[in-house]
């Protein structure tokens, strides 16, 4: 492999392969990214931890191609160097198949490479998988509104992820831990394409740190390609190509644990809100330390007990039920909570209070979000 | 005790405060920050960690009393809690002794309390103290300049900190770690008193952290007021007053290794020399990985060796030695002491490949650092 290209296009095209390189691995290949470069001046860099691979390619005439190959070269040491080369073309000699040999300026670097054979290959989707199209943001949707409730146990592996399924021609992504659950429906554009039925796939929490990154690439195209197969799912934007091994494992069913019977309704601001969680919390640096909510007529009180002392604050509300209703409310859940919404008022249901409250926004029904009680 | 005050004005104080308060510590009461309010409106915040002692005053009528006192309350939480209180008026009531109840807004937190008796009292500096004035800008500049190249090294506790004396009327400071040194002249302005003569204190690299804090608290004074005597050092500028221990030992007759005859020169852009020094260390992550230097007529090259591979680079310079003169120096420092220049050009003086390099800047020979050579 010989080539010569823009040091800055190079540099792009490295820094998007490696989000998905293995930093912690024993296997080296794992360390590195794959560099192809085809006759007509394409290039195609690949990264991998063998359960995503991303790929991303520059169109053709991208490089000056002396010698067309491929090889692998240490991913993060690679991104550092193109970082720090001065501005301008850069070309690259791995001819001897030993090192490659890359200059620009005044500055050279010889960095040693391995067989582009040792690099895994990707493992790609079946036959009998479902593409469609979908907008960018609906990933950025997925990432924000949703991704913040996934589980982080590795036990409970088939949580460690978001799910994604079709109900009434929309996307719904769902994710839970256990304790606080978040669901959002991705409306399907009227004028869009009716998407086709495909098997609900458990996107890792590996992935969904790509999201950005495609959502990215995505940026000037008509969307982001999805395929799934029961194992694997594809996306592809612009220039971009992520393939991602799904999570193997039967997602709870969660519309079971939805409250449905939630008839006490706190109608609250949400800035509001946040920043009385946010005080009250202060007064405890413990993770999960819980937030005791009493409701009465036009209030919500907020209380957190904690070794140093005690926090409390009022926030004025709507409130239909009983005065002196309380309940107890994970303050680091609620506060993430919280941060999700964007509208300016939000609603809180409840049941009894050993019940799932129910947190949404009244201006958009379709995103809900529970969070479990605690015991104050 | 019990006040009302600008919950802004306290959280400034409590702020400063907080930059000497031990965090790591398994003495309770070195947690708390002393808080004092006199009878006139006078409100006193203190930090210790047994070593650094930092007040902040503010002026009288800054409260209003209903009753004076002092206690002291835990520092990272009461930072952390006026952080988040809404803004406006605070008042604290801590005249049961046992909690202070703290009241803003909505808001109310109760802390529990230490009583002040608790709170260790300052070591004061004794009548055979010297003071003098300094401009604000020179603590700036003995931290910028000079600090790097304290040592950390427990066992060498007399390096880990800055020396100040008396040279020609000027103020001095030097540190080194026995890699390199550091030199800065902090000449004292020609229509400024002379400065007395004072025993050379050596600064302790905690009390170097305050020396931002003690600068910015000068702004819009005539300069900070310092007076030495030997055990400790004090900083008054503005509302702040800071009292640290100072290292108890000897410091090293360091001009006696200031190379006297560097006679090979080497002229360089300093920027073009910061980018290449910058570039050939990436191919290392490894900590004092050593560039080999390699001089010629009109040329710098500059070559790392690194498990991963190798990188070089070319800068163009003016040198009046042999042709191929080589050295070896430490990149991270390298990298440092090159970041606290800001001429355009710098001047790198050789003796024998074995020998201290002297690095200055023509602009300001004033300065000096050195840095010890390293086997190539």
């Amino acid at each position: 492999m010989k080539l010569a290209m823009s040091g800055a296009l190079l540099k792009r095209l490295v820094e998007r392969a490696l989000k998905s390189v293995a930093r912690r691995t024993t296997i080296p290949i794992l360390k590195h990214i794959r560099i192809e470069v085809l006759p007509n001046g394409r290039v195609i860099v690949t990264g991998t931890d063998l359960d995503n691979w991303i790929s991303i390619e520059a169109a053709s005439d991208s490089a000056k191609v002396e010698q067309a190959g491929t090889t692998c070269i240490p991913g993060t040491l690679f991104g550092n160097v193109l970082k720090k080369l001065p501005d301008g073309e850069i070309s690259i000699d791995a001819s001897d198949g030993r090192q490659a040999v890359i200059k620009a300026g005044t500055a050279q670097f010889k960095i040693h490479i391995l067989p582009a054979a040792d690099f895994p290959e990707e493992k790609g989707l079946q036959s009998a998988s479902v593409g469609f199209l979908i907008p960018a943001d609906h990933l950025t949707q997925i990432e924000k509104l949703v991704s913040f409730a996934m589980s982080d146990e590795e036990t409970r592996y088939y949580l460690n992820g978001v799910y994604l399924h079709l109900v009434d021609g929309d996307v719904v992504a769902v994710a839970t831990n256990g304790h606080t659950l978040s669901r959002a429906v991705l409306k399907n554009a009227d004028d869009a394409d009716p998407l086709p039925a495909f098997r609900p796939p458990i996107i890792h929490r590996d992935t969904l740190k790509l999201f950005a990154t495609i959502a990215e690439a995505a940026i000037g195209t008509d969307g982001v390609t999805v395929t799934v197969d029961e194992a694997r799912i594809c996306f592809e934007a612009g220039d971009l190509r992520v393939v991602s091994k799904l999570i193997d494992g039967e997602f709870p069913d969660y519309p079971r644990v939805i409250p449905a019977n939630n008839q006490l309704i706190c109608t609250i601001e949400r800035e509001a809100l946040v920043a009385a969680v946010e005080r009250v919390r202060t007064i405890s640096a413990e993770r999960g330390r819980v937030i005791g909510l009493t409701l009465s007529d036009g209030e919500l009180r907020l209380q957190v007990k904690a070794s140093d002392g005690d926090g409390e604050d009022v926030v004025p509300c709507d409130w239909n039920g009983d005065e002196g209703f309380q309940i107890g409310a994970n303050g680091k859940y609620l506060a993430t909570i919280l941060g999700t919404f964007t509208g300016d008022e939000i609603t809180l249901a409840f049941g009894t209070p050993g019940d799932a409250m129910l947190i949404t926004d009244a201006q958009d029904p379709s995103r809900i979000v529970i969070l479990m009680p605690m015991r104050v």
